[in-house]
């Protein structure tokens, strides 16, 4: 099979850089079917190929595919792998995204779920393609640790998952504050935010769970995604 | 005065984007001394130009110029302006970062601190430029809501600033868990973090204050910088 650069489309996507590759081969090394080393990587006899021995995962040289998989880094090493296996669990906690847009900011989300106990995010009305090999880089290889999954809409979420569950949806007016709201820790919970842009929509939004705010002054617009995400994150984990 | 695109050196920036030119307008019109649109911008006699006429600062068309500052990305308003007043308040709560390298976590930080009611950053050490156009523009404008000043040292930080207030230097093996920190409102405080790559150096700071740790799990080896930040905010704000 000849290899080519990510495209949506594609049944295979990259994790570039040493990072990214070694948490690939420690989390699904099944997924995994080559690893690519430019000539001048450092380390090509260090952990990256005893996890390959180990995983029976082929290994090759390849200054030109590298620099193409990563035109604007330098990228030293990096990994194919099949797309497969992401779904969430149905009795687990979530993170909600409703059609994030910027690929930085879902890798950096994941980075933050992984931090705080959460694997699974669902990912409501499309947006941005998890699998993208940018991705997997901002998430500093956090990608491999959790597992996310797309819905066409609320409604198709709610009606996989149930409503056996707390849910909270983070909006600039919520009801309740999120500094003193009481985390339940016998119950498993979702925490749904809005895309970068709009936020959650008040009208789709309204009836589902409790609408809750991170207070902020009247300085700014409102927190970036992933700043809300990781503020409400560590307030559930705490 | 011929306008050249952005370099450290200059004694002038510029502000991209519709949004990040109404906050310098609003917040620092004395710093401004022109705005350019692109022929195309659809609201050339909008809430810019009701600002312009206000504070006496003229506009001009530009489409190529425009199109040099902000080649990547659609831009139709410009604004350019002076670099000065940036110093921070020896008497205020600070957040302190140590050679920040990253400019889009820079300006993602100055939201943050805008919305948490932080309005002064010391930078340590160098690092991130904070008037680059980038930075500008991933503060959302809230750059033009907080003063920024460099220090060489963590010492002449100090010796600026005094020790009347607690300090809380951010780093994987601090003493005390942020989840529970009792915050004492009658002190100012500093909230001092790393970079992105090394974080806090241990033998420079383990006089400094108290050390402190944000809980996460051995899945990541660290939240992301503006993530820790935007936490740490949060949890002496609220």
């Amino acid at each position: 099979m000849k290899l080519r650069t990510y495209k949506k489309e594609l049944g295979y996507s990259y994790a570039l850089g040493a990072s990214p590759v070694i948490e690939l081969l420690q989390n699904r090394p099944d997924d995994c079917f080559k690893v690519i080393f430019d000539p001048s990587y450092p380390d090509k006899n260090g952990k990256i190929a005893n996890l390959c021995e180990k995983y029976n995962i082929p290994r090759e040289e390849d200054r030109k595919f590298i620099g193409m998989l990563s035109p604007k880094e330098n990228c030293y090493a990096a990994a194919v792998f099949y797309k497969r296996g992401r779904q969430i669990g149905a009795n687990k906690s979530h993170v909600v995204l409703d059609n994030p847009a910027d690929m930085g900011n879902l890798g950096t989300i994941m980075r933050s779920c992984a931090g705080f106990g959460i694997s699974d995010i669902a990912i409501i009305g499309g947006g941005a393609d998890v699998f993208n090999p940018k991705v997997i880089r901002a998430s500093m290889g956090a990608f491999f640790c959790v597992n996310a999954q797309y819905f066409d809409s609320i409604g198709d979420y709610l009606g996989f998952c149930g409503d056996n569950r707390d849910i909270y949806t983070f909006m600039l007016g919520g009801n309740y504050n999120l500094a003193g709201l009481p985390v339940d820790k016998s119950k498993i919970y979702s925490l749904v935010f809005g895309n970068e842009a709009a936020g959650l929509d008040y009208e789709t939004y309204k009836n589902t769970g409790k609408s809750v705010v991170i207070g902020h002054t009247d300085k700014i617009d409102s927190l970036s995604l992933p700043t809300a995400v990781g503020v409400a994150l560590f307030w559930f984990a705490k």
